[in-house]
């Protein structure tokens, strides 16, 4: 019905690549037993991933400093061709000064305005990986 | 920066039709205590998410029948308006016959060749919440 696809395994700079080029990503989490899975409007900053939350989950889960998930994807429905990236890590509450600043600068533009939304988190890797369907 | 917005529950019925309409869903599971978060190309049939799979951690986690949450969204970047819905139930693999052939002849469109993907997974739900931002 649809033609050939290859599946090619991205490498972990073409993998961070494709993680930062959209605006979106889903962290998957496990709080008291359950798993969620939330989006987060995430950037990429200094090899780690970041975003700004209020949520209860996602704040819980890096004030624990609790392994997480973090996927990215872009799939075109109609050819069926695309990539996800998968990154493991751990989420921690951003606190250093210099480090909120810096996100400040770079993340102006994230959700909404920074006193609705004022904690950082962000997940410090441990591994990535992503595939690629052409 | 940006303007005001306005945040919704979604109620259930709602939460199905937005998890209906698109066409990539993203699944959080948890085996051997690793999460992963992993996109499906995904249906809507019968009151349940299905998708086929070939996936080692999909498989195996539906083989144990696991609990799961299922995500889907589409959020405008330029607006950040948009909804998400997050499903949780537990995952199994379908193998009643007539339930095979009804997934068959709804998602002849997924993916690839039926031959290649051969198993389908089905997720039980036991909740379902949505939100969306206009």
């Amino acid at each position: 019905m649809h033609g050939h696809h290859d599946l090619e395994e991205l490498d972990e700079a073409a993998s961070w690549e494709r993680l930062a080029s959209v605006p979106i990503a889903r962290v998957g989490v496990v709080l008291d037993g359950r798993i969620d899975v939330l989006p987060v409007n995430h950037l990429v900053h200094e090899g780690r991933v970041c975003w700004r939350t209020t949520s209860g989950t996602k704040l819980a889960v890096a004030a624990r400093e609790l392994p997480v998930a973090v996927e990215a994807d872009q799939i075109d429905p109609q050819t069926r061709a695309g990539w996800s990236v998968l990154l493991h890590g751990v989420a921690r509450i951003v606190t250093e000064a210099a480090r909120l600043e810096a996100l400040e600068l770079v993340g102006f533009e994230a959700w909404t305005s920074p006193d609705q939304r004022t904690m950082w988190i962000e997940v410090e890797p441990t591994s990535i990986s992503g595939r690629e369907v052409s």
